[in-house]
């Protein structure tokens, strides 16, 4: 899906290909968090959100604000405290490349 | 969904009645929230998350954090200002009233 998104926003084989491994990498980096945030991104934690399809630039902000101590959470803020710009990029990209979908109600 | 919810907890057909009235009196109130959240609390702007499914718990203590500033943010901070501890029950059982669903990456 992010290689069609990609493709789609007119980019290159090789934008692809760095997307699709930024996803990857993301996605590795990824098992500290779903303790809490669910391996794809659905919590089950009632004070985690999930995380699972949301958007790239809010999910980044939001690391970058946790690592900061702008946002602050105990956990989190040792969560990000090591993140480097890249990881924060990575984890973003995977949790953005997450669909879901919503029921709508009766 | 929200009523057999509440019946697998066991709580009576008041309970239930009561859990409705909130869900609906949040989803009027969150015609406010669909400009950047959307109308099912899928967003489409980048910097706003989707807020559909999430867990209650965490949706009000956000709600909470913004009226008092502990979280910082210049559109919530306006529209948080002015809830009242029953409108921010009332918004965060309607967008935890709804069901998402993800699709499993390849």
């Amino acid at each position: 899906m992010a290689a069609a998104a990609a493709l789609g926003l007119g980019l290159g084989p090789l934008a692809v290909q760095a997307q699709t491994a930024e996803v990857a990498a993301g996605r590795a980096k990824a098992q500290a968090c779903a303790v809490c945030h669910g391996p794809l991104g659905v919590s089950s934690a009632p004070d985690a959100p999930h995380l699972a399809g949301q958007p790239a630039i809010y999910l980044a902000a939001q690391l970058r604000a946790y690592r900061s101590g702008a946002r602050r959470h105990e956990v989190m803020a040792v969560m990000a405290r090591n993140l480097s710009d890249d990881d924060i990029q990575a984890l973003a990209a995977w949790y953005a490349s997450l669909r879901i979908e919503v029921q709508a109600p009766p």
